[in-house]
């Protein structure tokens, strides 16, 4: 059975968790510059967010494009990412508007590794249905990023109650090491034009 | 006419079905850990229905797979369909937000009932499209799954005002019933790389 | 240029406008079954309003499918469409939530006029783009539909102040005229499988 | 690597974007046409900003015609557009609700400022990867509009504090610029029927 839809529902919710964590800036009261200054850690942990998950879309894009036919064992792991991902707003509300205190950055690093972990088991049921020749397998080589990534959550869960912002840089350095979807991803697949 | 236009419509609408509910999941007020407590009822209501979106999801993906040809009768019951799941937001907030107490359980199992009614409208309607040789009629055989789940719908409804946590366990028992989409229709399909 | 975007676009918008309506619906206070009474009016205008939008969708999807180019003035001309679509979720909880007062159900009546109009301006511009040999021209024929139904919106908001149930009873009138989509544009189409 | 899951998750925030815009229009308190009076500054931003999303969408999707191949800058170009996009509808609700006060006016214009200067990225980065002989440069010649914008908006920002009703000219007249798609994308397309 072909991809399509498992994009196209993917890219529905994807569109709206990032869009929804907009709901949680408020409309600011006043009508001065200095009545936009209380939106400053929600708009920060916004900027945060709407960049891990347009990370994950971009990483979602890469992956998804090796894949030709999906089994039900896909499909679960799909929306298992999905629904990690889908607890990134409130997470992110509880963090952002309370100042990024230290049991709201523990938490939101906790959905951040259950969100990484999610993402590792869909790439595992994507190399299973490929099996022995599988293109997702080739391209991850040894996956350092996939395997850095969840010690490095850890970690910052584990800072969070002492050196919160140990935690927030952690969680600025994993994305940015994650910022450019696996190239060799693009290698690959070539540079066929409009190639799926 | 092609089917691209109902599934992208069913994709979005079943997208943000399950992305709403994390809506009714507000932002606790204080920053420990204990104050995620009184979420608590809430989220496990979230994570009942995220499942059964999902499986809503994963079931129409494969039957929709079968499907070549569209007609109204289609896109009435797959209207119909929609509509009953747009309202397991609020049937899940009430039942969630209140501790699973007596009536809005039952009003969950209601909703449940016609959503399961609705999906085996639509079975039916893209049933007498294929006509004779209908692929998804091959697919489904005796359909026991399909005629089960509203018998032990009615059940939890009906036990709802007195055991509650019986109707909740039969949720929860459908819900495990329809976890793996149906393999005869992925198998009647055959592995035929990205083929619809 | 290809209609595929204008399409996915339409249905996000018109997935949303019809999930929409579902946030307008508060979980109930209570937890017994009389506590559902104060939603009722909500609730009918819901059903209304999913149903118009349904019917909306329905067709839109009927008469895109006569379309294989796309030139600017389709794309305004369904901008337009999708705005005055988008209006339906607040009119609608007006009209809803103040049990169908009388200036409530004029100003529905008018953001359905004004939708209605904007449909017609979108299906003049696909006959013009089309040119002589218009494919969805030959298919509404005379469209005596499409020319009643303004003339019977305008009746339903001239009544509304003094006879507001006669505009209830036109507003379920027009939507029962609509809910077979043109059955001319089946025929004129063919039966291709998956043709487009 | 294709472009469709790009043009569908641009479809699916935007198509968000545009209506979560009408949930700041809140329903009513009365039953009056009076009632509806205060809604008009929301209103009057509402229609601003569905235009300009709008705009930003029938440019977005005439742009995207030209392009066959993605690459990870295309991909993080585009988000970048729909952040700044995703910041318009609490930036339309600051304006509006205030009935265009100084400050946020002058924001909105920050807003349109950055948003213009993000899809010029994306311009210049789809120009980029398609080489020397870019289908996109051929057909946006010295790209006068693109130049013009971002000074106009400069400028409404500028004169924000001092006569924001000349802001709001120029918001609308940067508008009415872009209206019309560019036609030499249509032209350089040709008139392939479903073309992409």
């Amino acid at each position: 059975m072909g991809k399509n839809r498992l994009e196209a529902f993917s890219d529905g919710v994807l569109a709206i968790i990032i869009t929804i964590m907009v709901l949680e800036m408020k409309v600011p009261h006043g009508v001065h510059l200095g009545d936009l200054e209380p939106l400053l850690p929600v708009f920060s942990s916004y900027v945060l967010s709407f960049a891990y998950i347009a990370i994950y879309w971009n990483n979602h894009h890469h992956m998804l494009h090796t894949v030709h036919t999906v089994k039900w064992p896909i499909l679960w792991a799909n929306m298992h990412l999905l629904f990690w991902l889908s607890l990134v707003p409130v997470a992110t509300g509880w963090m952002g508007e309370n100042s990024f205190a230290s049991v709201p950055t523990a938490v939101y690093g906790v959905v951040m590794l259950m969100a990484g972990v999610a993402y590792f088991m869909l790439q595992t049921a994507i190399i299973r249905t490929q099996g022995e020749d599988s293109l997702l397998r080739r391209a991850i080589g040894s996956d350092v990023k996939g395997k850095i990534s969840p010690i490095l959550y850890a970690t910052a869960i584990a800072t969070a109650p002492f050196f919160r912002w140990a935690s927030l840089a952690i969680y600025v350095g994993v994305a940015l090491m994650w910022i450019v979807p696996d190239q060799r991803i693009e290698r690959v697949l070539g540079g066929s034009a409009d190639g799926e």
